[in-house]
């Protein structure tokens, strides 16, 4: 057993730090030394007591991370301890009708960790040795806490099939937001932001994005496209507004790449979907070559992780990146989660 | 000059045979003596007063037909009087952004002949050589006036990428889904019909399709499935719970083929989407590889084009074609436009 500091959601925005003792890693299983937790717009909604449903309080939250192996389960084999590493963290069955056609990322019964169990806010996360990725000796780990977040927008990128010169536009200017376009344009798309809120548009034109405000003038769109409509639209907003406009931008054969999550059905225009012979493509999670790619990315100068990482916060301040998060301003807010005794 | 007779649509439900002449061919044109012409929903809501803004009365409608060349204009080559020909009924600009991307079938300034122009509900229809399509020696003139409905159905099938063996949910079973259906076992699929009409689904069966009601119990699903849902959904009903089903009845990457015309915006479950990573594909037309396909089909025991055709009435008697439609039983009525005198 290890002595361990963990963060647990109480329900109804309440957290805690609780001391504890970790067991050692069953078989097939390693102990990570957590040394960055990022926290995404899913802790928020658990945080607010939305997913209770999934995160039945006390529970560990947490997927977005950067580490090294601090303990190894029997029957691993291919890891060291010190190993600098990331997890993917997806667990399926392997049995049901998605995993049985190849879809494991989004399997039926997938078991998220940091949601559907224990995640990586806290000081050891004892996960599947499957779920590792490695990260190369010259990725900073507050970077690499990154890559979760990378490799969702490496995911969409994909399931969109964004080519080079394709024009994109980017519906909803928020962390997902900022790092699809710049996955986008890792791959020669010419990419525009559209987001109404003023100060997020001011954090994407400094990392160097075009943004445009969507309550402003339609003009800009055949004046970038020469009246033809964008190639491809990313739907990150989870507004109905922001499905309206995703469907309005695209060009004939257009592609719009539902990322957000939309929980009440949403009006949509069936009969310019059926003119213009649009596509629609669901995206979600990710899979193991988008972890891959992301991690290139992060190592590369592609995606600005100083710019992204609004700030960095110790385990016993967790509260203050929830704060942070709530306030609207922040990117991506970390909390070092080696920075702390254990007792 | 030659003597014609057309049927004129006149606005709000009444149509007129009139008797004139016809000129002769411009350069680049062909006059095509018809022989028969289809009558499908379109027409019938041109008929409605539904599509006033695009048919100004007196029009002549119809777009489905076969026929042989009756004459030539100058500057056409590769066609000789007497040949078997259909009409693959689109005329492009050739400017637009469509046109440029080569997508020259849904041209933004489309002139649809039958629609936007005249169309073939006459004994002489004269179009511009280049929307000609041969038909083979062996091919009866009454089946040949089901290509253009059967590129409909063989264009849907490929926008789907519908494969052998796929599980494929055909939402309404009109005379565009029962060809969708035939189209899509004639590339090996495993098809179901979903149809709330009992007299529909009648004539499905009938014509060996497998047909289910939808308002009955949603197990044939899994039993069909496994559990796992269809790989592909085409929505041919135009109906708000039709796409509705079309979601529903998906497998996690499943494909919605979107064809019907959905004149208001439809709530779409969003979330399912993006969770089962689904996609949606807007199919309008066809384009000429498609035509080409429908002849072949229809050449040979695919296409069941003997049973299709409920009914074939003279020119002087269209009123009975529009009527038998509205009483919603009939699968394909066709009109003989040779039968009768021209004065």
């Amino acid at each position: 057993m290890s002595g361990s500091r963990a963060v647990h959601y109480m329900g109804d925005r309440s957290l805690s730090i609780v001391d504890g003792l970790t067991a050692q890693p069953a078989s097939g299983q390693v102990r990570v030394a957590v040394a960055y937790t990022g926290i995404c717009g899913t802790d928020l909604h658990i945080f607010h007591g939305d997913m209770d449903s999934r995160v039945r309080p006390p529970g560990v939250i947490g997927h977005e991370m950067s580490g090294t192996i601090e303990a190894i389960g029997p029957g691993v084999s291919g890891w060291a301890v010190g190993d600098p590493v990331t997890v993917m963290p997806l667990d399926w069955c392997g049995q049901c009708p998605a995993c049985l056609r190849g879809h494991n990322h989004i399997c039926h019964r997938l078991n998220f960790l940091g949601i559907d169990s224990p995640g990586c806010l806290q000081t050891l996360w004892t996960v599947p040795a499957s779920t590792l990725v490695a990260l190369p000796a010259g990725l900073r780990l507050d970077h690499a806490a990154l890559v979760e977040p990378t490799a969702v927008a490496v995911h969409d990128v994909r399931r969109g099939n964004i080519q080079s010169d394709e024009k994109t536009v980017v519906v909803g200017g928020g962390p997902v937001g900022l790092l699809i376009a710049l996955v986008a344009q890792s791959v020669g798309a010419d990419v525009l932001v559209l987001e109404p809120n003023p100060q997020r548009r001011a954090v994407a034109a400094s990392i160097g994005l075009a943004v445009h405000d969507p309550n402003q003038s339609a003009e800009y769109l055949d004046d970038w496209t020469g009246g033809a409509g964008a190639d491809v639209a990313v739907e990150v907003s989870g507004a109905e507004a922001g499905v309206t406009t995703a469907t309005q931008v695209l060009a004939t054969r257009g592609r719009l790449v539902l990322v957000a999550i939309h929980t009440a059905p949403r009006p949509m225009d069936l009969f310019r979907l059926f003119w213009r012979e649009l596509t629609v493509i669901g995206a979600r999670v990710y899979q193991r070559a988008d972890f891959e790619e992301a991690v290139r990315l992060l190592s590369s100068d592609a995606i600005p992780a100083e710019a992204l990482i609004t700030q960095t916060v110790s385990l016993d301040r967790v509260a203050d990146a929830f704060a942070a998060l709530e306030a609207g301003t922040a990117v991506k807010v970390l909390v070092n989660c080696a920075n702390h005794v254990v007792p």
